[in-house]
């Protein structure tokens, strides 16, 4: 079986590697058909790190993934052979005292696909074959193509995220950062019942793509530095800000416009900001972590099933897993590509 | 009548002031018996201004005082000549948005006494015979000193901080700094059901007060540097900070103490912070801001009055206000004073 | 000026009634369009009465309006001559305990247009002329029709007890009666996010309305009296119900159905129901009432013009004002209509 | 080892039964030392059932027990023999979809001891020997007794109905029932912050001991029908209702004193009430069940061992278990007894 394996920063390889092993009872086997590239994947491509996360040893990449069920253990019911699944890339120990308190996301023993952040590393899906346990595998219809279904996983962090906020029926939402995840974001908010939502980036390329998914209005924030001004008056128009792109200044920045009471989620992951406590003292500011998912990958697959969320407008290029290298090389380059995926059969 | 007024930074002077003016219908003249010199007071005196907030004319100061009913308007039913009042220096304007959504404190139009946030500035306390709204006027229990009737005013903002935090029954608690704020914060949450308080502060002054108003533990940071170590374990022990000192220092080592999905509450009034925003996101965790009060003065007052909580432990002095410099003076020395007094009659 | 006037049970008149008033400098003057027939005009007509607050004088129906601008005060800046207007039939005093809180809703002092509630009662909207307040006027975009802007008001009811629910962001709903209101509790909790809405009535007509406006699943539990038991599996299927048949059966047939730890919302007024507390405490239910709306009529308004919610489907017929008794009857008839308009000019 | 098992209604015997059995790795050998009966025991004793479960085969009753630590399994590391624990009947499997959400409370496969919800039924731990898993056991400081530590779990089930009313800090609560459960409820919503607390019940015996527990006032509603009427006035004084009687009656009468937007929690077990829905809806009231608890097993005895609450005027009597006859008689008794225990060392 081959798969997509990163030795070290800029060493992006195809390897031949060892299947995929036994089939448990509760297990389930998976034809992999669609990987999305995602930032952490883009991190440990250029950097051979993420933040202070180091890549040690070779491992497979990718976590956004979908495919054919080749087969199924014996006590898996619900789940056929032939079916299309999205696969979480989430395993919660179960047993730790996060877990036993619903908080899954913050296992102490949590093994994520693809993450670096333990020795040995948890190796990743960008695979031709996986076996997963049947609770990471969610069937979608069959009208929703593998490319749709990959974006299970990047929709879930954004769910939850929106989750973090809080009700947003009848808010106001500003989303800064307009990749991948900030669209996510605005599909999320405006599914939530957002009623006004804004989006920003610093580049202009994501303005077609944010309108065509649901956002209000588009500004780019390097074109227009002055443009969000105009929510400033009586202490801030926003309800809600939700921060894809780890850039601190798109932060700070939005402390003016959010208004007291409002909640800032964090959804990107970058380094430390500059934060003027004062304003979150003065406005009753809430600033909010969100970090992956958890029940919010099962909801992903059943919007997308049902056509309540729409994602394709996001799926800017699919090419084949051996192509690795153009597809990361492509993923990297914003003014030319929103989420790459490759296509593995 | 005589008031204790603000010239500039470190020109502080007893000058003799027009008296209050016309008691309305729905006012009460209260003759001013004990008023507390606040972190604001102290600011105004050695700087001549708070932060970004300058002081530009003479300002009379104090914003926590208490006195006797001399005279009530007509329209006033509960209050009558003679009972002892806490005064809230609070008057927003019941009209804005923000009142008529029930977030007085956000008020666009707010007088608060003794503060140089608007010009020209709202005069405060520190005087001998005030005229105030009934509304901000309420009786305390014969039993209560005026100086425990004058603490109601930070011990309300410590209410609030309290509230932002949400239902603290069973939490644990962590409070950084242990001047008055924190000291308060100590009694408010130990008030609301924390089941286990930690106080720190960078000297070692403190320590018996906090114990005696109810922490389980007072660590000095800057002499146990480490001690705060022991709260890591297992991504953080607090569900909940309450940092009262304003140090930016503080709010940040208590992101590894703090656990997943816990509320950090910014109290104390600093300069910017460089936030480790991948702590927030990776553990979910939550800033909010606190600011002032609004129904928390009056149960500042009830909560006083029934015993249900004891500030007496705070009072370290009360001068005479025609020695106000002197008094000034003590309250800035940490190592000799918690909460210092005016006495007006 | 004509309007319709119920004088007692089954006496609705068409009055010549005296012009509106004097436009004041915060006023505006509509010349009324469509006027929806509500539960609680549908009462009046036929009990003279709903529950105990009795019809003791003559008095307009009506509340839930929309129409054209013909004049606006002086301090009137965001309305124009011309413009389509929908009128939120709520005035609360803004000055109570509750209207301070943000709590309008419960105002000590609410004038709610045509209710009987107060003596002498506050007469309603169905007449040809109104003079409201600027605040109660909310313009629509010019593609929405009378109808539909006159569907704001039982929208805004709908969004409200949406929002007393929580987030419905994943949440399976249930929705029992399908009236107008069960209808656009399926709508508002559709926008609110909910991935799952069933809805139930005791009669077949409303089926295709229902599936029209977004419920998955149309139940007639008259004639499928134990479809509902699909539902019981693991302590129940459903996070939220919606109850808005005022029918006690319905809301007692849900504890069967709603998980440990859900919500029910009453939306429907009725009798008193004998409540099962043992389910309610084995199952930590929490049974929530929501009633008429506040900032939810400007939201209503909002998502309409946005075309974020459709209610056309819902809009049975529009007769003329002149032949309200025709329309009344029309809307008490569930078989043939779904929500029955007068229209005005 | 004997054991105090019901037979059937009215008939409890003292029986010798089987030892404990083997001692798992994880396991604790606790020596009973006390055993407080509650409402359900005697419900079993009385009438051999409780609401709809019926006692099918003899069942040592008991759960609200506490002990000294006899054994440890070779696993167990924060336990010493000699320890006094107070023990959680409460056993949830920890992997069904409940456990796995933090709602241990809802199990789908709970053993709680001493209840014959299930067949066989899970036998009490009114017996002289107990061996339970180390989770279920909570070292408490020496200076308590045993009958205080046994005072555990009827504190956590008031502590979780506490929980479910939110944040109680400066809230006017209402408890109704005065026995042990109203009792306790008063003390955890004073520990909780509240600033106002009335209790009611329909006999004057428990007077004396509401108020020493911290009630600001008691009124026997048999002998002072009209006193609760002293808080209808605008629209309800309390803004949270604690239902500790089980009697519909109390419940229906606390509609017209909880505000609006006012929480009623539903903690006493019996039938169903008449509801009248249009007050919870008018005035938008929750009212929501709550059941046993979780987590608050270990915070009760943390309470209880750093003396943040005083149970010990609730104790009115303890018995040897061998005279348990005598001592249901007198806990049946409410004009002589509050809590009865029994002594088994």
């Amino acid at each position: 079986m081959r798969a997509v394996v990163i030795h070290a920063a800029k060493d992006l390889r195809i390897d031949e590697v060892a299947q995929a092993g036994t089939l448990g009872p509760r297990d389930v086997r998976v034809r992999v058909e669609a990987g999305g590239i995602c930032g952490s994947d883009l991190h440990y491509f250029h950097e051979g790190k993420i933040g202070t996360i180091l890549l040690k040893e070779p491992m497979i990449l990718g976590h956004e993934i979908s495919g054919r069920v080749e087969a199924v253990g014996s006590d898996v019911a619900y789940i056929k052979v032939g079916d299309r699944v999205a696969v979480s890339p989430s395993r919660p120990c179960g047993a730790c005292r996060f877990c036993q308190a619903g908080q899954q996301i913050h296992c102490l023993d949590m093994r994520f696909y693809g993450s670096a952040m333990r020795t040995p590393h948890v190796q990743g899906a960008f695979r031709e074959t996986l076996i997963a346990e049947a609770s990471q595998c969610h069937v979608v219809l069959p009208h929703l193509t593998a490319g749709e279904a990959a974006m299970a996983e990047p929709l879930a962090v954004c769910l939850h995220a929106v989750q973090q906020a809080g009700a947003l029926l009848g808010k106001r939402v500003l989303v800064t950062g307009s990749g991948p995840i900030g669209a996510l974001c605005v599909i999320a908010a405006r599914r939530a019942g957002a009623v006004e939502v804004v989006a920003t980036d610093v580049t202009e390329a994501p303005r077609a793509t944010l309108q065509q998914v649901g956002a209000d209005r588009f500004i780019n924030v390097a074109a227009e530095p002055d443009a969000l001004g105009a929510y400033t008056k009586d202490k801030g128009a926003f309800d809600v800000l939700l921060e894809a792109s780890g850039n601190a200044q798109a932060l700070v920045s939005a402390f003016d416009v959010v208004r007291p009471g409002g909640v800032l989620v964090q959804v990107g992951i970058g380094g430390p900001a500059m934060v003027p406590l004062s304003m979150i003292v003065a406005k009753e500011l809430e600033l909010r972590g969100t970090f992956r998912f958890h029940e919010e990958f099962a909801l992903a697959t059943t919007l997308l099933s049902k056509g309540l969320v729409d994602v394709k407008p996001l799926i800017s290029a699919s090419l084949p897993f051996t192509e690795a290298r153009a597809a990361f090389a492509l993923a990297s380059d914003r003014s030319k590509a929103m989420k790459v995926q490759l296509a593995f059969s």
